[in-house]
């Protein structure tokens, strides 16, 4: 998508060791225009998939997830990473090792929300090593949820990630694809016009 | 805002101590319908205070505010509860007492995206105490910005916060306004319509 792809060039800074900082229109700052957009990319690529639910991780995937939910007229759903006062104590959880933060984080959604039956369409911010998303997609199986779906604003190739999801067997699809972040470099696959 | 007062009564639940459960539309789940007819409430009702950023606090103001952001055509930022690497080690830091989590949270803004000049829209889930609005206040001022108004999308009344904001000597608009939770009853101020 060729707007995130400039909005990445204009005010994305690589960080080294493959990080990509864009807290200044997705993770602490947020573009609304922009993630309205990217949330109309995401309904036009999965209209055919008959989600029923979109599923994200709090806190960066909430708002493309949400425009995205919006657009196709869909409850959306972000897992909790930890467990607050009005969840009831029978939740589904899971583990999924956190690339960025060093650590295992859990991730968290009440049983009230994901059900068998449900089509679950999973929308995050990135799609890196995987694990997040793949921890999502244990939630939803847990939950007896078919997984339908699995669109990531920015995709880093070189994490594996689309790899790691393979085994899913649905359509993954990223807003914007970086090949290389390699010397201060960030580099688009050509096909992610 | 009737909208949000019916969806309270059918779907929000008075769980005793002044807790409600609204994570089936507001807080886990998100219906991004009513968050956008919330949305544009809030825009309309601050059209004229000259905002030049919406400000919440992660995680469950995150979706009113991008919606109100969105109408408004203005950036959002969320300021967060833990630093992530991205952040410079500069920052604006405040701590506010959290009624519900019985502790202490800290809220971090970076400099880079809150600044001298900027006239800043709070926009939240919640105005029960009024100390994380508070607490978003303090983050504002302390960047030599100027709070122009403050939304909650529910207000309890008798947790006194609006009291505790009137300092802050600007519009403060809650789309619902409960002021009874006693006995499992959830009632509603007259002029909330």
């Amino acid at each position: 998508m060729k707007l995130l792809e400039e909005r990445i060039l204009k005010t994305g800074r690589n960080l080294g060791n493959g990080i990509l900082k864009v807290d200044g229109f997705i993770n602490h700052q947020v573009d609304p225009t922009l993630m309205d957009a990217c949330g109309k990319e995401f309904a036009a690529r999965f209209k055919s998939v008959g989600a029923t639910k979109v599923l994200t991780a709090e806190i960066s995937g909430i708002a493309p997830a949400l425009l995205t939910a919006l657009e196709l007229r869909l409850p959306i759903v972000y897992a909790r990473k930890t467990k607050p006062v009005t969840m009831p104590d029978q939740v589904f959880l899971t583990l999924a090792p956190s690339h960025t933060k060093g650590r295992t984080i859990e991730l968290i959604v009440s049983p009230e929300f994901l059900a068998e039956g449900d089509k679950v369409l999973i929308i995050d911010d990135f799609l890196a090593t995987g694990q997040t998303i793949l921890g999502l997609v244990r939630l939803a199986q847990a939950a007896g949820a078919q997984v339908v779906g699995i669109g990531a604003l920015i995709e880093k190739t070189f994490d594996g990630g689309r790899e790691l999801l393979s085994s899913v067997g649905v359509p993954v699809e990223a807003l914007a694809v970086i090949t290389d972040m390699t010397d201060g470099k960030i580099v688009f696959a050509a096909s992610g016009a």
